[in-house]
């Protein structure tokens, strides 16, 4: 909302924004600008079994769900973690924007159906409803997994590259800005293992495309559908080429995140949510309500002074 | 969610799903799947006047609008009848997907307006007030016809050739999936009688396309609409070339679908409308009650044992 | 939802619409219908310092921010006269539709940071809690000028060239429809200047467009996106090739809304508006409710009797 | 919210309500004003098996649970005449008020334990899925059977003598007025036969008591409690003498308000309700769309001309 | 929630509140302690035809409705006064607490019948639907005069005596706190007038008092009811002998309620409107973001300080 | 909801609940029937700091806060032991009801005022949107302390003696019972320390008393209110003479509960806690779907059997 009559001028003839993204309508500019190697150290203060925890860049976090022999499939174990780990990137003070990508050869073939846990459920021989109990809380559990990726007020972005099946959509479902490769394909799996899905896609899905009958369609056949059909839907927001320029492309975009103000992103991310659950006038006063402390952050002064300035504004931890 | 390692690993060397769709942007593909002829005999448990119920396919029904010397137009016996059929369709066992479609030139011009029920309480000589009362009734009874096709926990797949008016937009707007022929155009025709929609268009018409912008402008100016721009705002999912590829690509999706877990459609469904209207948080706690009774069902083990021996899963009625 | 069997029949033959409008996939076709010549004198009613009125047809209303200097940069004052004039169009029985548009080089570059209202609140000697319930009221104030545009029954079309910065985002996402010029930009600027926006930018925003994802990566990086990503994600529903047709297309668009029952066009935005903001049952409920007074209105015979008479209905005022 | 300054003289020196109720705390005034005969013939129009339904005054219908030697229990076919009859007198002009009560020892013992349509449900051969989706009908249907003394906009006067136990709990929360003998006693019976009450009591019994800790106990323990008791928390509003006396009085405040206009008393308990589950600014929006139509009742100049005049009204039917 | 080891050993010794009230239990106490005399010259910036603003004591403003010869009736332009007196309220620094009652024989008969402005839309000569349109207007115009003392973050206490009658149900129900006189009577009015209560009895009134079934009764017999029975079920907190009395205990808590933090009770007070309207979940999200800011204030050092001095504490204005 | 013939015929005879309460009003009644002695051994499972749990009887599970030389104040240890605690509590197969008290001479003095954590964050050096962000944090970890005892789904009596000040309020109004000695005294202390209550009080108190007057009254003096007071507002449901009057009665009804089946009595405190934050009708829905599984549960027949035998029924862990 802010930008002056000199700023404004200025704005008509030259690059005012920290750092320059490629529009996905302009394809063929060059993507150097702010990308830095992703082969950077493990962050040690993130011991995961299932995850592994890169710092690419200056206040960027790169979560890889690290089971390529298993194809990064879930279970018990992978959501503790998973939750885990974004409770810890919503405290940690060198995160501002997290990376979401898988290792091996695919982002992630959903749930793993070696784990028994939801089997043992099924099989007690307690009564319909005692197990009702306990599956309630089971599904409650795996919900908060991929809840967590949505309560981190640090912006997610899912980095998908060939299958993202099953519990694959849940998770970026969660995540804030989706990119995928040319070769990626993605499938609701759900009803051709029977069962209506529960992690969140049924809820999230739907809210972030634009074509509900497409929604519904890829819901009840559990078809898979590819980058481009993905694309049109709204469900990713670019696609590149292979694994390689996707990473440097979700980084270019983190490192542009991670320079801004960290009490304006993620008071954008948090206002986004609430607004998104609820009506525009609810949504308004509590933004108002968030925006009366936060508009005295010192970031205002220091991205106002930088601007004038010229010079790239170092915000304070957050 | 579901994909074990084993089938994860298959899953990229070949087809995983019980039945292939086109998607839409595969135009090519051979459609001979699993499409049945379409000329069945008309179900004899569905005696209605103005529809006619046809079994095309296990498990699937079609509905067709049967007025056509009167354009499939609406009336409260066709309201009447509509609400009354979907409702058994509800609880017929036999159904677990639905085709709706219009019979003769058109799929439907809206509302009869030489039907004169309005304008009887319109013009009688109680006060404003009692006719307000009467007006409300009879709106909201013509709402039910509609909320009867959302509440109809089956999958339902408008296939809409030629013309498609007023009332037919409220009509499809409460389906799941939206199909159409490349001739066919659409018309939110209510501010040309002087009079705002009120059987469900301005609710969920612009909750199930992404361009909210364009759903105002059709609205407002009652301006035709055609295939393409349906397709481009996400109102249809798909455009075939007439209406016998229509037909068929309708009972392929349904065929499809019908041959899936009714459990998990049916729960998907269900869970699908109810997250629609509620926040993402209240959508995940009531999918989790869902399933703590659903995950349940024989029909998860069915469709694993299916898997893994490669044949046809059999899954008990519902 | 009206369309009798004769009306219907007729459909197929020949054009029903008051007016005709190019749909965006028409591109080719002559604008000449109903437009008439912008160039009309100022509606002395309006008189503001910072807003032009003007009524270039019968029924249409034409508001242009008129700071070409400050490049329609906005401070308390312009919110003020914002309000205010979008407070009395809703009462003018003369405005039945009202055109947004900028003077001058762009069409706003958002709030004008040479005001220090702001400052002045952030900088006081008063605690921090003081400050928030002040800052509170600051914002508050500010949003009800936008809200004042959606709250206007009649429906508001933006009309964007060149520039539009920060709290223009705010200010067109509460209009009901947006075309632009080939040449416009966007910028949601806010994380640039280091806040969240506050004024309507994360609440409309997102339920606008059909690309969640797209419409995130925009609100984290600041990054400007042109006409054609507009258009591809929903925001905007036309582009047009410079001012001059746009202004055209958007006078034709008004023309032909301002020739409808103002009955059926305000009732339809209120009830868009209602129903974005509620469940579908409680959107069908009210709607019922709203409509039980509207359809005794004289509009509907008026609306029947020019149809068979082949001539233009004339409304009353609203 | 109306009184003229004439009126509101008057109002201090004389009585202005069509019809004297006794307040609680002025017990001992004769009740003799409007009470007529409670012995009237039973209206046969409607026809049903376990209740009777009588017009013991003008306007004002009498629903008598009559299975007696049952202890008036209910079971699928009681649900089924209950929802008929309240559907019925929702449209029954000749109705504006409704007393209902039980005939014989107490006023309802709850579900009759010897049916066995839910027995039949859980003892069947299917999964626990099926069975669920099946349980989930048969609940909803029973709920609807109470919803409709709710969705009747016709007060209802619950008249309770002795016994009123599980079933009746929900029943009589589902009621606008609850008055009942000395004798009387409430147990909110469900956890005492293993399960939670989901026919209405955990959702109204709550809202309309003043005592949640109380109601919280009451649920858990299954205890009963009396009618002091029951007055002290606000679930009935006046304890009567005898079942005699307590039918005299439920029939003069029924006389009384079957004087009153209909369109306001309907359009209270309609407004009423929908305030209750909604938030104070919801309702107040809803209200004044409802009066917008309402208002332009002749009962309003009915109701004025019959003060001055100091005759007794006489409104249109509705 | 604050009390120190300390403090909390201090609390069984002695009184730490900063001033005394009686509270309804103990009737006998000294009601001396900090009232002043109630004779205050009318404060010169509230200047209104229909109210008269008075500042008994510091930080206390007392709103007397000022139309003794009209029984402080309501039109068009006491709405206009009151919305526009507490809007004043809700900004004056000099305002903590106010307190409302009406000068003359009564609190207030309702609304003016002498005022015509309503029947002059009934009885023009528009169709229903424009009629609607204007008495929606007027309605919500109405609604928002009683809702400005909802808004305004100061408690406002009712003190009522005699007669309070329709539209004074709609008032006090929108304010904090209501005490009354042994002789007041309330009565909703509005159903033996002919319509539905649409300012806010409907809305408020059940949400503050635990009796539903009596709040039901009250409206659809339109019957007096006394103070003890408003006592009863929770629409007044106390009663007092007189006038004079009721006065001074008003004063006695207004004088003691703006002797806190206006950070606190202003906080309370939104807070607690916040909360009524939303679920617990909500309403703890929303008090949290707002304490982020006001938890930083200086009143709660000031608070401390004070306590641990035994002197009283001075806070910064509002 | 149940009730046979036969066993509605005994119902009148005799005692049919599993255990006899005094209600209310009936003061004179024996209490020993299934009181055992409260001197049990500390449940070596529950091993805190601050919290000593006992096992009284058998399911029951007694949480005494032991901080008797600290005035039971709370501090973020106390919280965190509170959350740990009552997570245990809900998936704790031997607990299915939980008495809460205070070890010592008083219940609680609230917020332990030498706990400094707070005061850190508000004293940092960092800018007030960065405190607020940690501020906000802090809240929430507090608040998420009491809802744990909301989220547990077995009941918590709440039994106060002496004094119950600030957090303490909010602690018993997240507790489903409260029971308190005739020497109680309550205080919403907040306001007195210059802030307004975040932990609940603001969202739960007015939900559960039924008298908003007096809640608001309450809440902005920070007056103390007695026991008689709090028992007429519906706060507390029982006021016994002393401490061990009261252990006694809240041991008893603790048992009375303990002794029902669990299914039924979770599923009434998560139904009636979802039923306080929703509308009737969703309510409903939701209930019928948890119903949908919970009635197959083994316990109805097990609760049918033993009433038929005259046994006491033993139902399966849960």
């Amino acid at each position: 909302m802010f930008a002056s009559l000199r700023t404004s001028l200025r704005l008509l003839g030259q690059q005012t924004s920290n750092c320059v993204l490629k529009s996905s309508t302009e394809q063929n500019r060059n993507l150097v600008l702010c990308a830095r190697a992703m082969s950077s150290t493990p962050n040690t203060n993130y011991d995961f079994q299932s995850l592994k925890v890169h710092s690419p860049a200056e206040f960027v976090k790169h979560v890889e769900m690290n089971r390529p022999n298993k194809m990064n499939t879930m279970n018990p174990d992978v959501w503790r973690e998973v939750e885990e780990c974004f409770d810890k990137l919503a405290d940690d003070e060198e995160c501002r924007v997290v990376i979401l990508s898988g290792a091996g050869k695919i982002f992630t073939a959903g749930l793993d159906l070696t784990d028994t846990s939801l089997l043992q459920i099924v099989t007690s021989d307690e009564d319909c409803s005692r197990k009702a109990f306990k599956m309630s809380k089971f599904i409650t559990k795996f919900q908060q997994s991929f809840t967590a990726i949505e309560k981190c007020p640090k912006p997610v972005i899912a980095a998908v590259h060939s299958a993202c099946i099953g519990g694959g959509i849940d998770m970026i479902s969660a995540c804030d800005i989706r990119y995928c490769t040319q070769d990626a394909w993605f499938q609701i799996k759900e009803v051709d293992v029977g069962l209506a899905a529960d992690i969140g896609t049924l809820q999230r899905f739907p809210k972030i495309v634009g074509n509900d009958s497409l929604a519904r369609e890829l819901t009840y056949t559990a078809r898979k559908f590819y980058s481009d059909e993905a694309k049109s839907i709204g469900f990713v927001s670019r696609i590149l080429q292979d694994k390689e320029q996707m990473m440097k492309a979700a980084l270019d975009v983190a490192t542009c995140i991670a320079a801004k103000s960290p009490v304006a992103v993620q008071g954008s991310k948090i206002n986004l949510i609430y607004s998104r659950d609820h009506s525009v006038s609810e949504g308004l006063d509590y933004n108002a309500k968030w925006n009366s402390a936060m508009l005295q952050s010192d970031d205002l002064m220091k991205a106002a002074t930088a601007f004038v300035n010229k010079s790239k504004p170092v915000f304070a931890k957050l």
